[in-house]
């Protein structure tokens, strides 16, 4: 007897049907012998429809009371799993964030994790329940409602998964797996079998949306074997865990792109020790995260400072910054929404020098002029015009040959 | 400086600008120097959509998951109404019912609130707070999140009124006060200015849809002055408080009817001691309420029964009662929906002969057959065919002379 944690996303949970068939996944799980807990996104448009409802209420939807509203969703997915459960004669219990508890902090619309009640899912458990856990959402020490921010349930579920020290995290999508890349973009993208904790960190903060960046962190540090697969299907699905040898045999397991980011540029502060600091703590204390920072050598005492913020967060960001560039004696904030980041990501890169090369090479053969660049050891970032976002991708897909079957064999 | 609870129905907050006019209703109320604590329901509309969402994915939707489902739409408009006056340059916190909590029973539908917790009210109050609750909804013994039944919020409100010792709970709602009758029917219903806890109870129970029963009850046992009121007018409102000498005067303060009940008959049914007690046994045991409960004299040793549920109840209770008829050898069970139930109430009859007399002169003027009668010490109730309810609730009003400005006078 196994006990898993299957999550199914807002696509999964669409309509009442969709449920349905959720509810026979989960009841076949449980026919074959296993421990169940459910986690469970809000049905697929209702979050948009809160989120819709409080920017119509106010300009600047936020905070606790934000939170109350979009947290909504989920309570309504789960109670209609359950009462489809109990009429299929299951034994069906849901828990809200509250009730778990799934403990977090208090940053209302991205708080994190800080520990999960396992007593009240365990009990549950034990008398035979399936447990349906409403994802997204948490409560902070005081009580209050929170919510992780999109994509948490996958978190929520990973989480789960780690407190309970289940033997299997099974995340339901709307696609069949962790793909080369978008098959929207590539039709030769090649669904992975297996990819690495880091690879797949890399490929979700990079712009993949099958997962939550904080849920691979999360299924990493506690080391949970997580299966991306599809919920109208029964393919194999791809499964993320420690990196193996397999693995090792390929340079570049994906290439991504992210249209989600803005550019903003400090042109010429004073370069003092200091500078970086008293620009992004102001950012820090919105809860704005800063993704790529680039910041060149100086020439006469004067240095350009670039960073990527969500397009979400840029024009309050760009505020922010325009009021310390006063103070910091900048000559300039310039921005810019129209740019995407493409990157390639692959453990292989840490033993094959020469990856970055060919990727520069490659988007300079197609014209495609770089803007900034950002690496790790697994992963190379370029900035481009938003326009060139497909182009790039593609030719970089062909590059490293990764639609073909033998890409390992490389 | 007092302390005002203020309670807005679904259509007071229907839409993002109907919130917005609350908002400013509760912001007059807090600038004239009141502590102000808000209940409200959720968006008209909503809990309906939520209703429907559970009888598409099940059959029969009860229990602890429906509450789940249908107790989310309050958390929404408690949220949104939280960022408006926040936005508005006020102190707003929401509460759920879990947060307060408002601890009640187990019966998930319509569970009975135990106690109110004040501890997290007063203390936000302390802080200058606006405090808005969601109605109709509360947490059990277990931690179970649990619904009060249509109409909770009004509940909610006076409970909280009654815990908190508040100077006055207004209810707001798309109706300017209680009226003599429902002025859909009566063009020349006259609203009342005052009318006793007595009367209000007679008259909520009866079908008049301005509050609901349970939260007169409270409101009476707590000796809670309640004002109802319109939330899109200034007009004045009805007084719903103790009985006074002025009410004494009215032998009839308004008529009610009330078309979402049916009845059932068991007929024939041996005369023996605890016959009735087995026939209603299985009906409590489901959480049915039963209003009217006629039986006649016996004849032969034998007796029919015949006792009203809500329409909502009807076929679950048919089959139940179905089931112990065969127990208690009636000889057969007869059930009909097609009936109204039209009553008078008024804290006068208590005083006045022949007020129940006048009642059924004017109905079989008209040629309509009472089919049950049921009395208290200040109503009156009959069962008619129900294509008779707006004849005889226009008739009875006319008979009463409810409609005339000097009705006091009589």
């Amino acid at each position: 007897m196994a006990l898993i944690v299957q999550k199914y996303g807002g696509t999964s949970v669409g309509t009442i049907d969709r449920i349905r068939n959720v509810a026979r996944r989960v009841a076949r799980t449980k026919n074959e012998g296993n421990q169940v807990v459910v986690v469970l996104s809000a049905m697929s448009g209702e979050t948009d429809r809160l989120i819709e409802l409080t920017h119509q209420a106010v300009d600047f939807p936020e905070g606790r009371e934000y939170d109350v509203v979009v947290s909504t969703g989920e309570l309504i997915s789960i109670g209609l799993l359950c009462l489809i459960l109990k009429e299929m004669g299951y034994r069906a219990m849901s828990l809200t964030g509250f009730q778990v508890p799934i403990v977090t902090d208090s940053v209302f619309g991205s708080a994190r994790i800080k520990r999960v009640g396992t007593e009240r899912i365990m009990e549950g458990l034990k008398k035979d329940f399936i447990v349906v856990v409403a994802g997204f959402q948490g409560v902070d020490e005081d009580g209050n409602i929170t919510t992780l921010g999109r994509g948490g349930s996958d978190t929520t579920a990973v989480a789960l998964a780690a407190s309970l020290r289940a033997d299997l995290c099974e995340i339901y999508t709307d696609v069949e797996g962790v793909y080369t890349t978008d098959p929207g973009i590539c039709p030769d993208a090649r669904k992975l079998k297996k990819i690495s904790y880091d690879e797949m960190l890399e490929m979700a903060s990079l712009g993949a949306k099958v997962l939550q960046t904080r849920s691979v962190e999360f299924s990493k540090k506690y080391n949970v074997p997580v299966l991306v697969r599809s919920s109208f299907t029964d393919a194999e699905g791809t499964f993320v865990c420690k990196e193996d040898r397999d693995m090792e045999k390929a340079v570049v397991s994906g290439i991504t792109y992210n249209k989600d980011e803005a550019k903003i540029s400090v042109v010429r502060v004073p370069d003092r020790p200091g500078i970086a600091a008293k620009l992004f703590r102001p950012l820090t204390a919105e809860g704005i995260n800063v993704d790529m920072i680039v910041q060149n050598i100086s020439h006469d005492g004067y240095t350009d400072l670039t960073f990527t913020v969500s397009k979400r967060d840029y024009k309050k960001a760009l505020g922010l910054v325009k009021e310390v560039s006063k103070e910091i004696e900048a000559k300039e904030v310039v921005g810019d929404q129209n740019i995407a980041k493409v990157s390639i990501v692959g453990a292989g890169m840490r033993s094959h020098a020469g990856v970055a090369s060919r990727m520069f090479e490659t988007l300079a053969r197609e014209g495609i002029n770089i803007q900034m660049i950002s690496t790790s050891e697994i992963k190379v970032s370029c900035v481009v015009d938003e326009k060139y976002t497909e182009l790039a991708v593609r030719v970089l897909h062909e590059a490293f040959e990764l639609g073909k079957e033998d890409v390992e064999e490389e």
